[in-house]
């Protein structure tokens, strides 16, 4: 949070029929619909984020992400980002207030792998879904699927991993926690974080540019994801990764698709990593055991990505 | 971390005998001894911490704390925050380098409740234990007892929480996460944070000014803390409250006491609570179930305190 | 199982006032309600349960246990084993099929400890609850509060808890699991188990003779004795014990009183006791830590019983 | 438990090369070392079990298993089990006490699968390790990997299990709790069970007739297969399957090898089924989802078999 960028805040994903989508979202990831807007976009949240809505479906003829936006701490410190973030060479977009609905302005600029990625002050709050302010329960009564807590980070693909670090860190504030190397010492891949979690964002060099991997979830545990698991088979939803470890992260995880091909990750664990922890280093030849610790390999279906 | 305070960083516990100490914060809590000093002061770490040390134990007449410390971002910052601490009206104290062997110079002010804390910005890096920088393995072998991962928080009593607070707060970057707030408005208790985390420090009214409640270490999950339970009957220590769950922070708990008397806290779990969060209340008339949610009483043995 | 007794069949509990009662049995415990009677019982089971029903609720002026049941393998056993009572000296009654609508003849007897016990061969058959017999899911959808499996086992108070023990073992071919000696070598408490649970019964020594202590529901596992707890401070239910391990058993329990007054226990793991394990053996020094290994007392609450 | 055979009591297993298997058993999956007879075989068991072993280790020119023993309630249930086996129609031999080193006389016989089982009556009895049978603690301290608890059941491939389920269910009293059938009708799997388990015994329809598939170890729950997977990728252990939930017996699991190239299997649940329970059907078009829930499909590796 070194120069006031808080933490993962939303990411738009087009979805190819809206209905199928927000029940996949709702009933099986567990989040909350909070709203739709004219357009016709559904906003979602997980229940313990505190602001309206993290998540937004947007009907399209293509599945993908359309961005991924990242809360600051301030309106003062969105227009000093947006100055820094020219100083370093992209360019920045101004989407008026309101376009996302409850959401304030935006800036948004176009990463080196590619990818939109935005940031903003103010949202409507509400505190976390189901619990009050006042003396909260433990947890609220009433989730379903697999009762995600929020939404996590997303993987994204493209060229220049290594410049869109130096952007995301020398000015918004992130810092490595881990990343991979090939045997001549090119970065493969990327994870940084922005607080104290093993990842808010992971960068995979990838010819394939401006690509979309997973967008990930929290859940409460390593039990929570045999049910996360189980509830994938008994609703017979499109299985990439079964419920494992990661080696990056040493969180516990299971990847799957949404009705329109979007991976999800269902997501859980993972260490602890302050801004002043070194980062952890892995090796090409070591790129299984990287991702997935217990298997020790990468499946073709994994590799897939989308726009 | 608004401020460059990262995280706590040490805290030095006094003990009546030093070696029946040192067994129990490593054979049965599982810290890691990592060196002594000419003094004697032991000291420790939790495997996941990635500096030499968290914990130091003096030998000495009366338990209690001593002190307990935060890290921040750099000198330079060391510099400006001892600056404003002065601004801000206590008196600093500047701790030579080397005075806690393998740590840098360290600033130290009382607060408003009467306590010893200071700041740091160097201490020797060593990464976590037991893993390696490169491809680190999901745990390591060897850990022994509870398994602590860190060093977590502190609990401090005494007058004056709302300008602890306030100190904690406009100096250092803390926020509020929760509270406890009487009849008549008044913070009877205050729960601070520097990143995520559900509290890094707890703040609680009481006449008894400048008193130490107890030192926290954070626990795998819940499965631990049934661990722990059992360790501390297979090893007759001394319990005060039984492993169970927290209202306020909604994290898993056990209380019991080392040798010489000072309690501690196995923890676990606890809310995710960004700083852009609001506080939770709890009211004077709900304080049992603010702090054992599942008892929903306190006990007098839980009410003690040391200096 | 070497008499044909092969597991605790059913609990008929007394209740002050039906509606509450089966509010709280089905919303907060998660038993699942199958049907009622003409004079207005509620049946009702856990859904890993085969049998129609294992729990059976009747309004009265007074709570407490009616009766418990235990199901043989077939009707010749039944008959053999109404013999081997009577031939062991107790008066066995024939109660009609029908009487428990949808159980077949039931022959019950008086302990020595002064409780009705009963022996049923006969009951309607319905496989697991919400899951099919053909290419079962892991689990139901629709499981509410607890998520009880089953109906457990009930702990008995009385005189006379070692002729119970002969009778249990010599007629029924129950066999000891673990027990509690006084100072003096007199059981002061027998746990009993038919197959490999490490209970199936518990007798306890007391004055008060013929009462009834608990009756226990099962969990899936620690993790779900944490929300069990949760649900009970979310719902204000009347608690006894918070969730914690058990000495005798090693298995995981909370205790708690339906709107009757009934105690209720949910209970998890245990350990694996076949019958060729000698028994455990406890004295009465230890009885704290035999009932709560981690707190290692025993609170004047526990110690309540009704009829 | 209806003819008086009450649970799997040993297996033993050839093994190439006899140090680095004790290392596997012992340091990885967590048995126990008991003794060594003069053949050099070595004995080995879970911490839970009360006889002396369960596990015994023989060096040969190739892997495999050569017999798997159940433990029968007396020496009289052993003669009369002995004359019905004959009387069935297969061949009994008699292998005399102490050819395993403390275990009694054995009755071995082979199976319509082609494989050796025997039945024994007397071993060694020492209770549980690491714990007292007077105020037992809730484990013992001191387990090494995997911590099994026990040997809890066998894979067995070959012809003929329809026969095989015949012989265990008519004359040692097993039954069946799940089978899956061909389109046509034929058994192609089926489990069985003695008392409560959801299986005891595993058969397979296989041209490879006589075959072994694997050997499991019961542990505590799925947080300890997590550290399972760990502990195999830490260890560079050849893996079969990783941690995942079974659809038949609705178990977890993980499948690897010994350094011989025997199947070794750490499971874990699994439903409880009484022999009152109609057994679950699957049909073939579902094996993958009845083998593995979250995959949904077998893969070669899991396929293979050994003598």
């Amino acid at each position: 949070m070194r120069k006031g960028v808080i933490r993962p805040g939303h990411v738009q994903i087009r979805v190819l029929d809206i209905e199928p989508a927000v029940r996949h979202y709702t009933e099986l990831v567990g989040l909350i619909e909070t709203h739709r807007d004219k357009p016709g976009r559904v906003y979602l949240k997980g229940w313990t984020e505190s602001e309206l809505f993290s998540v937004v479906l947007r009907e399209a003829e293509e599945a993908g992400m359309d961005f991924q936006g990242f809360k600051v701490r301030d309106d003062a410190t969105l227009t000093a980002l947006g100055r820094d973030l020219r100083a370093w060479g992209v360019e920045v977009e101004e989407i008026a207030s309101g376009e996302l609905e409850h959401c304030g302005r935006r800036l948004r600029f176009v990463t080196p792998t590619g990818h939109n990625i935005e940031l903003y002050a103010e949202k409507t709050y509400t505190g976390p879904w189901g619990i009050s302010r006042a003396e909260p329960e433990a947890w609220p009564r009433g989730l379903r699927g697999m009762r995600a807590q929020r939404f996590d980070h997303c993987q994204l693909h493209g060229l220049d991993i290594e410049a869109t670090r130096d952007l995301l860190s020398e000015v918004l504030g992130f810092y490595v926690t881990e990343h991979v190397l090939s045997d001549d010492g090119k970065n493969l891949a990327i994870f940084m974080s922005l607080a104290m979690k093993a990842h808010d964002i992971a960068l995979i060099l990838d010819d394939r540019h401006g690509k979309f991997h997973h967008a990930a979830f929290y859940l409460d545990n390593w039990e929570s994801l045999l049910r996360a698991g189980d509830l994938l088979s008994m609703t017979n939803t499109s299985l990439d990764t079964a419920p494992t470890r990661h080696g990056i992260t040493r969180g516990q995880t299971t990847y799957f698709f949404d009705p329109s091909g979007n991976r999800n990750e269902a997501f859980t664990g993972g260490s602890t990593h302050y801004p002043d922890q070194q980062p952890y280093v892995w090796n090409e030849a070591s790129l299984g055991k990287a991702i997935f610790y217990h298997h020790r390999k990468l499946s073709d279906m994994f590799m897939e990505v989308l726009t």
